[in-house]
């Protein structure tokens, strides 16, 4: 739907004051294990196009970080690094859907599954060094978590105020 | 973000085990009130551009409910009205967002307020339409919930299978 030609990803991101993804089911008697951001924490959605490159990666991580996306007090906005907030993020390769004729979805045009996954650990690594780099997030122990690539995992969120974004990058 | 011109609306649909949405807070002693689906639901985060019509609602109350976006068996694919499941339409004008210089976000380019809650009621309305000339819908007791326009609301939201989708109109 209107995606530029130079397009390497697709994001919808989410504010919320809980939100977790289950990385690990129970099993014999052990707890399911989740990752999970409370207060002013941020749900990014990712899909990644055919031909996205690492740069992306860090041209993501750099926006993701440091847009004001969070409006603190009436017209006041603030950043992830500026709050300091958590980020959890989420594999979501429905996000390349398109309407096709015959009522159907098309998913095409993604990259490779193991190039992917490359991009989404990068991401991650990427936004973690960007926050080990701001005192005032390590001192206030935000922290970037994420899903598991390439699985579809069971998500729960909770938001006071939400609010939806689309960035492509 | 690359949106084309002739766009009149701006959705983000996600696939949910249950959501609800605070339509009326607890107010002494009494509980909140909250729009809610169940199992095999739809979320619908909506946004509507500045030029959208009626049209548009149509448009979108046709492809919401009649396109294949969930996946029930191995390839098998099925509308909310196959299904059938209920609906939870959510208005997000954050939907407009872009990101503008200065680490800031723009949200322009929406439809005045007045107008916004029209086609926010029309296309709730058409979906009804849809649902109840559907026999199968009326025996499931399935139906198309909403919250309220031009306000933030408290909203969770649990997904076994998570699928995010973008629809542009």
């Amino acid at each position: 739907e209107g995606r530029g030609s130079d397009s390497g990803a697709r994001t919808v991101i989410q504010q919320c004051s809980h939100a977790k993804v289950k990385i690990k089911p129970a099993l014999d008697g052990t707890d399911a294990q989740w990752a999970e951001v409370g207060d002013f924490g941020l749900v990014v959605y990712v899909c990644f196009f055919h031909g996205a490159t690492e740069d992306v990666t860090h041209d993501m991580a750099n926006k993701l970080m440091t847009t004001r996306l969070f409006r603190k007090n009436a017209g006041h906005s603030v950043s992830l690094l500026d709050l300091p907030g958590s980020i959890l993020f989420v594999p979501q390769d429905s996000l390349l859907g398109k309407t096709a004729p015959n009522r159907r979805m098309q998913y095409i045009g993604g990259c490779e599954l193991w190039w992917g996954a490359q991009l989404f650990s990068n991401l991650v690594s990427v936004c973690r060094e960007l926050m080990s780099g701001s005192a005032k997030c390590t001192s206030a122990g935000v922290k970037v978590e994420h899903g598991l690539y390439g699985q579809k995992q069971e998500i729960s969120l909770t938001s006071v105020e939400p609010l939806t974004v689309l960035l492509e990058f």
